[in-house]
């Protein structure tokens, strides 16, 4: 192991060991080499689609396993207590009714009424604090690291942080076990981050098996990011959605088209998988199938729809600051000690609030399904959702479930159990979706001769507004606002509900929020927890320097720990890498730059070289056209650990520039030198430091990510 | 104008000044100076929603126009010849035959069966002959960079390359009138790349109002990006596809949310424009609608769909093969001098091959639609595809329409007219595909017992395989042959079609097909064209170096023209600046690195100081910090011209990172440093160079894009 947990790869060097090898391979021209080249392709293929095919069957086995824990909290098959209700009561012809599944009350044979919802709603509770004490214990005794979401770790280590704790077999189970029990306990939380985690696991658990991964940090993170197209792939029905939120979100490797197509086939065969096992027998990708109310749709609804996104925006800022204010009070208060404990609390309480309102009660999956669909007399009435009269009180209702959501969420996410933001942000949207919808229905159908609705069909039982609809845009604009992604969020959402002739509305919803979102506070959930827990990320932000040059912001040459050229001893140098965790070394003769030598360079040479009688010779650092004259006798000649692929700038670049390049080539410092001579150094803990100033609670969480 | 037509602009340069003149509004508080910053804001979007409305409005009405022009080939409208054939008989009862609508040979009262067919072909053919020799006509002699699909331009552009002279109005004009009439010729060719072009002309036309968009090529660039994706938006109905499309297309600016944001805005009014106007009363953004055949798909169709992928992959090659062949022949010849000539006599086979096959005789959108669909006897049958005893004449029928349309498509696409590649390319996979299509739903019906085929639903009624869907695949993946494109292919063929639900196994189409063309060949047909016109512009591809380093590519110290520090006087310097067109020179001091000194800051350097008593002077360049230094009373002092945002690398660095750099960074040049001493430097036009250097063809078509 080259890299220590915490420290920042440093791409350059680890893509030109790669060409080396890979080109010291194609350069022996015998059929050896030639497999060898052809079995190191093939390995990757095979990484790629086993975890694609791995992915997809832990989400269909952790579909089966919600629905029947979730099942369980309401009552027990007949046949035998490993069915769900579904599978229970299949195979019945239709009109009849399912005697197979028995509530508890029933089962227990309880005949009055209060006692049976007593009985009922006990059960109900107790199971969701078994369920989520025990995620959490497992998260907590096991895992630890395998609480949360795990996209911001993820994209930390895609852009170069190395933290292979984060991906050990032992993580991906007890994640992936978690996720199944906190998801039936009915916390407000969703499957979707924590599935990307999964799948970054069992990419790096198949990874493990081939040696050629274990040297490459480089090649090792390319088969992450495909795996993690495919847990999105598998997380949403969207194959490509996965493969967009790979370029958008973690952009690391943009241009690569290796990457893309890695995540393009882990992706599709993610998708596949899961629908060839088809946990819910429908055979379908799509989860939340819109019924399309007609393509059309009029200039009017603009109103609604830009107010949504305004919402969506305002509601996701506040999310997020709520979520930042609670994660910091847990940290500093007693609740830091009892993380079981609080879980327990917070289901129970989430459990006895969801039992009592009749759209939280249910799965928020299922709510989000009910909320996406149209009302159609065919398909029955959804908790008298349709109903005209009670319009006052579903709107009501809608609020008030979208407030209790919100709270519990903003609690939720970053308790010790595995957690998705997803799935609730959904939820929420989509309940205040409903609600415009249903406002604006009603005051369409109440004033239809109004100009506005003057594009209305004139026939009165024609439906002119479709709530549903709105629903899904709520949707996209409460999620524009808490992720602040677009183009994929578009994809996904769109991959999700299948309504593709929808797109334009909700790309409006989507662009509105995140307008509105980022004049209120510029970063999305994700890169929040990134700042708070210090992971050195560079986000692929424009960064408004206001006229500051590199100067500004590099460590000036006095403060650098440099190695002196012809000057320092062996002796020095191992002194050095024993007191400074840093990446490397500046060497400079004078103040003269010679070059840059990486600690691990120096280690090496060490462990070879030192010994008494070297200790104290002077080291020397030869460019290649030197490298023929010698060394004298009381001289070593250290060539060998200088780094070729430094990069060299004048301090007088303006820092934009400087960030731009930290961005797109993923370097791990700039030299800034003026006629030879080193002015200052940059490292990407700098640079990380100067994009998160303007967050107040940078590293409130621990300084978990130090750069070395 | 800074830069002159063919050379290359300096990204880094670019930015920085715009950098610096942002800052220096934002500096000044003023209420004055923070209108502006709001003003300048506004005219970017002023520009991007009036580019949107525009090609919006454009497409549509080029629509209507193609409409018409092709409709008066068949005939004419009594009520007057403006009307098309729809809106002729618009408003009739459902069973009225249309009496007002009067095919030539009705209209000039013929009654002999072959005296009608006579006429209504020589008619036919004539008016494709004059529709198309006039597009050339108006091409040749008003905008010859009218020509062509103009997508390879556009990339070029937008990677730095100057044209404005591809972005007047005139080019406009005549493009979109152009492309009008040859589309409604009936020559293969398509409205999609060209409607690209109209858009980024547009885009460069409005921000012509403005003074900002004068000064700063950056700027203009990420609006032509925008307008681009309006393109894509309005030629495909397909605002996600047109994001996507410049996201993986024309890669520049993937990282600048900025840019993505105004291409998200710019594509959805666009699109939003095109439904509001709505040309064809469908009220539809969807065109080629794909009446899906049940969500589901058997396993034993990936064995089609793969031989589709693999046909598309090298009929895709083969197609770029055939079009470069007879783009240099076309050079080399005498028909390089007949540029009209050639374009009627081919419209004139073009029409007189396309009478005589039943597939090819309707416009290819229209052949395309119909190809998607499913046979369904409520929709009657289209030219007999659907009847099952004529299968084979069927087959045969649609593989000749797709190999002449194939060979008809290379000869055109290069032709004097606005030409796109996109269509006849899906007409062509339209055609293998709906013919594999119908062989394996003819063998599925003839062995339903087959273990293959047992997924099948065993009621012989019921369809299993989906000739219109194969079509869509057969598209799928010669366009992913043709244009090496991937997940923007994806996109954009799944809002075209609504398939939405088959996304996966478009997804394995377009794989395949660009697996199997790279392997025949690395290029894309863009990416060919812009090799052969030798634009100065670096495809994001992966470069092998095969262990080459930087100093085997770069220009060394010895052959550059440098301003040699101290020495050099400004009579020097002027003859240097007229001599030579580089973009900048070296400043050095014997072998020591001074600076970089653009040629263009030399040249107002000059045109201030320059007469004949400095022309003597010698010129020096400082650094900062020795900024206060007196020059000598023969000294002048010339820091103010050297470049601050300037690369140095060592020249052992492997030649893949240099790439890497020049691709990420969009550099102009990067110099080679050791010690402070210049080894050497690399230009934008070397790594074009090394890029092209497998393509044999380089240059062929005229070396428009010099670097200079």
């Amino acid at each position: 192991m080259k890299y220590r947990d915490g420290s920042s790869i440093d791409w350059l060097h680890e893509e030109a060991l790669e060409r080396e090898r890979d080109h010291l391979k194609k350069s022996q021209k015998s059929i050896r080499s030639l497999l060898s080249i052809w079995a190191d392709s093939a390995r990757v293929w095979l990484v790629v689609i086993a975890t694609g095919i791995g992915i997809g069957v832990a989400g269909a086995w952790l579909d089966v396993l919600v629905k029947w824990l979730g099942d369980l909290r309401e009552g027990r098959c007949q046949e035998g207590i490993f069915y769900n209700q579904v599978s229970c009561c299949s195979g019945l012809d239709p009109g009849e009714f399912c005697t197979d599944w028995q509530t508890w009350s029933e089962y227990f044979n309880i005949r009055k009424i209060f006692a049976q919802s007593l009985l009922q709603s006990s059960i109900y509770v107790t199971l969701a604090v078994l369920f989520a004490g025990t995620a959490a214990f497992l998260v907590n005794a096991y895992a630890p690291y395998a609480f949360h979401t795990g996209i911001p770790e993820i994209k930390a280590i895609l852009g170069g942080y190395v933290f292979d704790a984060f991906l050990t077999p032992w993580t991906l189970l007890i994640k992936a076990l978690g996720l199944a029990l906190a998801v039936a306990s009915g916390l407000s939380l969703g499957k979707e981050g924590p599935l990307v985690h999964v799948a970054c696991c069992m990419a790096y658990m198949f990874s493990r098996f081939f040696k050629q991964f274990k040297h490459s940090e480089a090649q090792k993170r390319k088969l992450l990011a495909a795996a993690a197209a495919a847990g999105v792939s598998v997380a949403f029905g969207s194959p490509l959605g996965g493969v967009i939120f790979c370029l958008e979100e973690l952009d690391t490797f943009a241009l690569e088209s290796d990457v893309m197509w890695r995540g393009f086939v882990a992706s599709a065969i993610a998708a596949v998988s899961l629908q060839y096992i088809d946990p819910f027998g429908t055979s379908k990708l799509v989860l939340f199938q819109v019924t399309s109310g007609g393509d059309t749709w009029r200039a009017f609804e603009l109103i609604p729809w830009l107010t949504l996104g305004v919402i969506g925006g305002v509601l996701g800022s506040f999310l997020i600051k709520l979520n930042v204010d609670i994660a910091l009070y847990r940290r500093n208060s007693i609740l830091n000690e009892y993380p079981i404990l609080e879980v327990a609390t917070v289901s129970a309480i989430t459990a006895a609030i969801a039992y009592l309102v009749v759209f939280t009660r249910v799965q928020s999956s299922e709510l989000v399904a009910n909320l996406f669909q149209e009302c159609d007399p065919a398909r029955g009435d959804y908790h008298g959702l349709c109903n005209p009269t009670a319009m006052w009180e579903n709107v009501f209702l809608l609020l008030i479930s979208a407030a209790i959501k919100l709270v519990l969420t903003a609690w939720t996410f970053g308790m010790m159990v595995p957690a998705g933001i997803f799935l609730p942000t959904i939820a929420i949207g989509a309940c205040i979706g409903r609600a415009v919808g249903i406002l604006t229905q009603s005051i369409q159908t109440a004033y239809p001769k109004a100009w506005l609705f003057l594009s209305c069909p004139p026939d009165p039982t024609v439906r002119c507004v479709s709530p549903g609809f709105y629903s899904v845009i709520g949707a996209s604009a409460m999620l524009g606002g808490v992720t602040r992604m677009t183009v994929s969020l578009v994809v996904i959402l769109f991959e999700l509900t299948g309504a593709l002739s929808h797109v334009l509305p909700i790309m409006v919803g989507v662009m509105t929020a995140k307008w509105v979102g980022d004049a209120l506070g510029k970063d999305g959930i994700y890169n929040v927890w990134i700042a708070m827990r210090q992971y050195p990320f560079i986000p692929p932000v424009d960064y408004n320097d206001r006229g500051k040059i590199a100067a500004d912001g590099m460590k000036p040459f006095g403060m650098l720990v440099k190695i002196q050229e012809g000057q320092s001893t062996l002796g020095d140098i191992e002194t050095l890498t024993k007191t400074h965790e840093f990446h490397g070394f500046p060497v400079v003769r004078g103040r003269d730059l010679v070059g840059y030598a990486t600690r691990d360079k120096l280690l090496s040479f060490l462990s070879l070289h030192l010994s008494t009688q070297t200790k104290d010779k002077k080291c020397r650092f030869f460019s290649t056209r030197q490298k023929l004259s010698l060394t004298a006798e009381n001289e070593l000649d250290l060539t060998s650990c200088l780094e070729n692929s430094i990069l060299h700038l004048r301090k007088e670049v303006p820092q934009a520039l400087v960030v731009r390049m930290f961005q797109k080539m993923n370097l791990h410092q700039i030299l800034f030198t003026y006629r030879g001579q080193l002015d200052g150094m940059l490292t990407k803990a700098d640079v990380v430091g100067l994009l998160n100033a303007h967050f107040p609670h940078t590293g409130a969480l621990g300084n978990q990510g130090k750069v070395a």
